[in-house]
């Protein structure tokens, strides 16, 4: 962990504290920022469940100390916790039960006797999301204490939108109730510690940062391989798809921080700008070409899995587009994604052109083993000048003493109390990449023809060869 | 060990062989050479001592495994190196000997029924070099055999040369004798494995070829610091000293190798052809500045080590300089070497310019430890944008399986043996060499008022700080 900045105290109201994302990393988040001192004493947690539960009901059989098992139990940290929690019973369509729980809200504040940032959460599912915020609006819990000018924030969890007129729609409605800077989108891809590791290594290492462009780099490979299936996760996952799943939201994301302009400042409002200029030049995936720019695959076991025999669901997806601006012209992107594959791999691959010989490679490796490598050739020892491949690594777990840095939900949530935009997605970069996947959505929604059926274990890389640049 | 490329027969003709360099190099690179199977079983070893001494008095005591300590004891290989020996008694004054010589070679040629070619090396003092190449050319060794087209080549040993006109001198003389294409000038620092790593990694990996210029590289610096001090071998460095013995001959052999253009080719003749380029647009050091760009310096101990409390000879010396063409324009080139210094460690250190930041380095590690270093920022973990130096990192030891690269020696002996100068420096270069470096021999000769005194132990940098880029 760095420095202990405190934070401001808050009300962090969360729907759907009693799910299953909320057990599995925000109850263990809000614990661990309590344990390293950053969440106030101030704060009250608001845990909002459709059923009438205590706090000790909602603690029980959670392991808060998730990625944590060497750590000794902190029971004062768990006694905090308790008593910083207040669980509400709310059912989710009933307006009366909003008002009561903005009455809770100034009820709180009166208690503490100033005027706080309220952080809304939505851990529930996306489809729901609309009618939750109406009636937020309706309550007047978007607004802050009637005293004093203290902020309300919504963060909520992808899908946002499943093609780009439900994610215009989306953000229309969510927009009546909630300006753009009360927004928090969570892109948990966004908040890890390597994304920002990436704008760091771009743009503080002249070095490299003089190679990035399309006189030096011939193309530019993004790819998120698991090795699991959906793991029960159906209802989620079979209106999704690997496409809207990984490519919309994360992947292109990871896009726009590897290939943006250097931006004047590294703060919110700078990098948003070069993101969304980014995104705007990308170019929709083309599918009228002779030559696929889109492949989509289905593990073998997925339809009876999620029971339905004519499922045209993708569990694997890939793209291959362009990026128009003067920096990018002409350098193929391609970018695939699924699941039941060979292994669990997120890399960013930049091939640089090398003539006839075998081509120089940064990657920047997500997981596993974050960090970044240089593929070079050297030569092999003895008297021929023969060549070889070899790497420059660098490892962050190797390079800094207990590489423990914060999880990426401590992350979302002590930027969104901090008011941080940085590192989610703005509205508009939401619909730009809509916009450059929705050629493909489209034609892929005409008839499931090339949907191919792949074994559980099959290597990524060969299912993405149509897209190879 | 790479392939075995089988060597045509030769006469290797060892002036010197019962030396100490002999014995503790050149012996144990024969022997390794034909336990490889490189070396023809009909070529002759010929060596030419002072005494009358057998073979098996010569190899007593003579470790030929050197290096080797976990290999057994190849009897096989030991014997072929006997019975491929002849040693030969010659008074090094005596013309007739000489004389005698020749025809013994030309009865090994008689005996072997092949006219073959003749490698002279003189592993003797320096100073002796003249008279003997005048007797070797006086008996006609200098030739092959009366029939045939046969080669010989003549090997020697640095210093060529005290400075700029002795080096002219050395170079005329033995260039009545031997022409330039018969000359092997050996510098086992190029004939290290490095030197070409060096400009494969260059030359075969564009991304670093596209930053190679005054336009990102801020300065070039190349050390090699020792811990030991001259080793008892008074004779041979009081008169030379740091600046001849290493920077004169092998660091700027090392920044040419660094600094070069593409050759067209990576073979001798175009390596050659722009390392002379290199060599002639390299200023000599202005010892006519207000800041210094040589500083010098003497171990404690050493003038009582070489019993004269006089010496002035530097056993630490370092030059700034730069080079005068496009691509180096403005970049300052250190150089130092010492030894008695806090370690022994021989790098290049090539620093990008950076503008506020800490820069980022790109290090050829040439030893200990092989390999090749960049540092670059990388963003601590947590939540401040705070940055801290990382190493990206390849190693030959850690990179090839079994990474026993061929010895210098071996390397200087197969490639004489072939023909291949690629490693070797030409009469030019040496020139040019002494060019650099000749302003500082004609200042430090004047007075030795600058000479520093430095304990055993001392850190190279903090010396080499006057001439800091």
């Amino acid at each position: 962990m760095s420095e202990v900045i405190p934070l401001e105290p808050s009300i962090i109201v969360i729907f759907g504290i009693s799910g299953d994302l909320s057990k599995r990393y925000l109850l263990p988040a809000l614990f661990h920022l309590i344990k390293v001192g950053l969440l106030d004493s101030q704060t009250v947690i608001v845990g909002v469940s459709r059923q009438s539960i205590t706090n000790e009901q909602l603690l029980d059989g959670v392991d808060l100390h998730h990625d944590e098992a060497t750590e000794p139990a902190d029971t004062e940290a768990q006694q905090r916790l308790l008593s910083q929690l207040r669980m509400v019973q709310l059912d989710l369509d009933k307006l009366e039960d909003y008002q009561r729980l903005k009455q809770q809200l100034e009820d709180i504040e009166a208690e503490q006797g100033i005027c706080m940032n309220r952080l809304i959460y939505l851990s529930i599912p996306p489809k729901i999301y609309g009618s939750i915020v109406e009636l937020i609006g309706q309550a007047g819990i978007n607004g802050s204490c009637s005293h004093g000018n203290a902020k309300s924030r919504l963060l909520i969890e992808k899908p946002f939108g499943y093609d780009l007129s439900s994610a215009q729609n989306l953000i229309d409605e969510t927009g009546k109730v909630f300006h753009e800077d009360q927004l928090f989108r969570i892109d948990h891809y966004l908040a890890k510690e390597t994304v920002q590791n990436i704008l760091t290594f771009r743009f503080e290492n002249p070095i490299f940062e003089a190679l990035w462009n399309h006189e030096h780099i011939a193309s530019i490979e993004i790819f998120a391989g698991e090795q699991i299936g959906i793991m029960g996760r159906k209802v989620f996952y079979e209106p999704l798809g690997a496409l809207r799943d990984f490519i919309q939201s994360h992947l292109l994301q990871l896009l726009a921080i590897v290939t943006i302009d250097q931006p004047e400042q590294i703060d919110s409002l700078h990098i948003h700008q070069n993101k969304q200029a980014l995104l705007d030049n990308l170019q929709p995936v083309d599918m009228t070409a002779e030559t696929p720019n889109a492949v989509r695959g289905q593990y073998q076991d997925y339809r009876q899995e999620v029971e339905n025999p004519e499922s045209s669901t993708e569990t694997f997806a890939g793209i291959k587009t362009y990026i128009n601006n003067d920096r990018w012209q002409g350098v193929p992107i391609s970018i695939w994604t699924g699941k039941g594959l060979a292994e669990k791999r997120t890399e960013i691959v930049v091939t640089f052109k090398s003539g006839d010989r075998p081509a120089n490679r940064l990657i920047f490796r997500i997981s596993p083993n974050e960090g970044i490598e240089i593929e070079l050739l050297a030569k092999k020892p003895g008297y021929a000048l023969d060549l070889q491949t070899a790497h420059m690594d660098f490892s962050y777990d190797e390079s800094f003493n207990d590489y423990s840095h914060p999880n990426a939900y401590e992350r979302v949530l002590v930027d969104a109390i901090r008011g941080d935009h940085t590192l989610f997605a703005t509205s508009q970069e939401v619909l730009a990449a809509w916009r450059v996947v929705q050629p493909v959505i489209d034609k892929w929604h005409a008839n499931a023809d090339d949907l191919i059926t792949y074994a559980m274990g099959t290597e990524g890389s060969d299912l993405a060869k149509p897209i190879e640049a």
